[in-house]
């Protein structure tokens, strides 16, 4: 009976000392430190190597320190009565949020290139666009997805969002399946991509997609790197069809210092921080979830495998 | 009778077409190209040079194309019976504040951090600053100044504005007077000016100013340049009691290139842009305020002389 925590890139002990501050007789071990792998029942999660928890042969929960569990999903060949839990953060809705208004209105108000003009000490005014005037299409209408559409429809932006079902949120045009894919695209000053990481979903920021935005587009993808074919978008960008993108999420991760996209002048890079797990706010959740699992009672946020998220 | 347009770095032009189309039987000059000096009683204008306008024997009206007249009173000097008007724009409000949490924003999600590190190929995660826990202290309270006060607490951010006298604005805190202005600078990161240039508030964002400020408070100046002193400024980024300051007016404008702010690292320069005329809505108050001075009525947003706005 411990809790095993794999969180390899990061910082495990933060994450440790948190637990134990309210689980002060569990067992906290800390990968790939462990003592007997079959006591392990219980597993806090980032971005675990290729099937490292095979390893733990008495696994019951898995409970992803994020959003997502594709990170988990992708990469291990999982006993199928596992539960995976996964953090449902008003702070990470609301973070991406800001992040995303900045990125937009950094976009309307021509910040980049205002910066390139002080380089060169040129003073010129450029023509800038307001927030009435801008229509935003949001592909994923989920717990973020969803709480972004709103806050941006609420600020005067006219929205529109895609998801598996349709959506009843102010001011937001909601519209699903594939055979509403093509309208959702239309009238489009910014594509925000939120979608999680399913078969569906991979590979749909390409060059069909791209095709039917209207020409000077500006994509946003903060969902995953998957999502996104590559030399798509670089076709795309170069024929100016698309005007700029601005990716906060890689296939690799970090990004490899020879990748092309670091000097394409229309492509502007984060690195994944548009909306980040804050530990104190996240930690509650995985102890509520842990005495639950303790208990035998329903787990908070779990996720449906046949859906991914 | 007739109207003069004195609006030599912009497009004078546009201007007289768009009024033409309503004042189609008025006659309408363009500086300096004015058959008889006598005949002109209405001015429409932005930025004339110095006593430009003593030349018109015969001016009643001068109508300010911008929200501040301080670009005609500090140049000219004028027969006190002259009225001077000036445009009171919800687009111009509105346009101001999306440029300021443009600005904001960009700070608390630390863009121009991710541009360098972008340069060199440095994916390095940054902490970032969220909406509900930055405060925002708004010199000048008036219509631009109020607009944008309430809708940065409408957001959630904590705001603070000084005046010239209190003000009721949901969420905002009001000070005023000299007394009040050293806690109004404390517990802030950013500062932002909107004061009207007067001989009370010229050199406001000064060395006594700055030093009450909290350390790593970002300043914002869209008032006037003559409200900044230039090497007190530098000096408290330099010795990083400011984090940092975007400037988007200046005493000489364009700015000179070989002026210091241009390569300052923590200067960030925009080229007067933060909220530009509308031609098309600003014409129409023009038009509105010729005729009801041809009809001796009284005419929309007369300044004061006496306050200066």
């Amino acid at each position: 009976m411990s809790i095993l925590i794999v969180y390899e890139n990061k910082n495990p002990n933060l994450w440790r000392k948190k637990l134990k501050e309210k689980l002060s007789k569990t067992k906290i071990e800390i990968y790939p430190t462990v003592k007997d792998p079959t006591t392990v029942d219980f597993v806090v999660c980032w971005k675990p190597k290729e099937n490292c928890l095979t390893q733990f042969p008495n696994i019951k929960v898995i409970q992803s320190v994020g959003a997502s569990i594709d990170h988990i999903t992708t990469t291990q060949d999982l006993n199928e009565n596992i539960v995976i839990s996964r953090i449902i953060d008003e702070n990470l809705s609301n973070d991406m949020w800001e992040f995303l208004l900045s990125v937009v209105l950094s976009q309307l108000k021509n910040k980049e290139i205002y910066v390139r003009q002080q380089n060169s000490q040129l003073w010129k005014q450029q023509d800038y666009q307001s927030i009435h005037n801008t229509a935003i299409s949001i592909l994923g209408l989920g717990k973020i997805g969803g709480h972004v559409a709103e806050q941006f429809a609420k600020l005067g932006f006219k929205v529109k969002g895609w998801s598996n079902s349709k959506k009843q949120i102010q001011n937001v045009k909601s519209f699903t399946a594939k055979e509403e894919f093509d309208d959702f695209l239309k009238e489009s000053n910014f594509l925000i991509n939120l979608l999680p990481l399913t078969d569906d979903t991979e590979d749909i920021l390409n060059k069909d997609t791209f095709s039917k935005l209207p020409k000077g587009t500006f994509l946003i993808n903060v969902g995953r790197g998957e999502h996104l074919v590559e030399q798509d978008l670089i076709k795309f960008l170069d024929n100016s069809h698309l005007s700029g993108a601005l990716l906060d999420v890689f296939r690799e991760e970090p990004l490899s210092k020879d990748h092309q996209f670091w000097e394409h002048p229309k492509i502007q890079i984060t690195p994944h921080i548009a909306s980040l797990t804050n530990v104190e706010s996240a930690v509650n959740q995985v102890i509520e979830n842990y005495q639950r699992f303790r208990n035998s009672k329903e787990l908070l946020n779990k996720v449906s495998l046949s859906k991914g998220y």
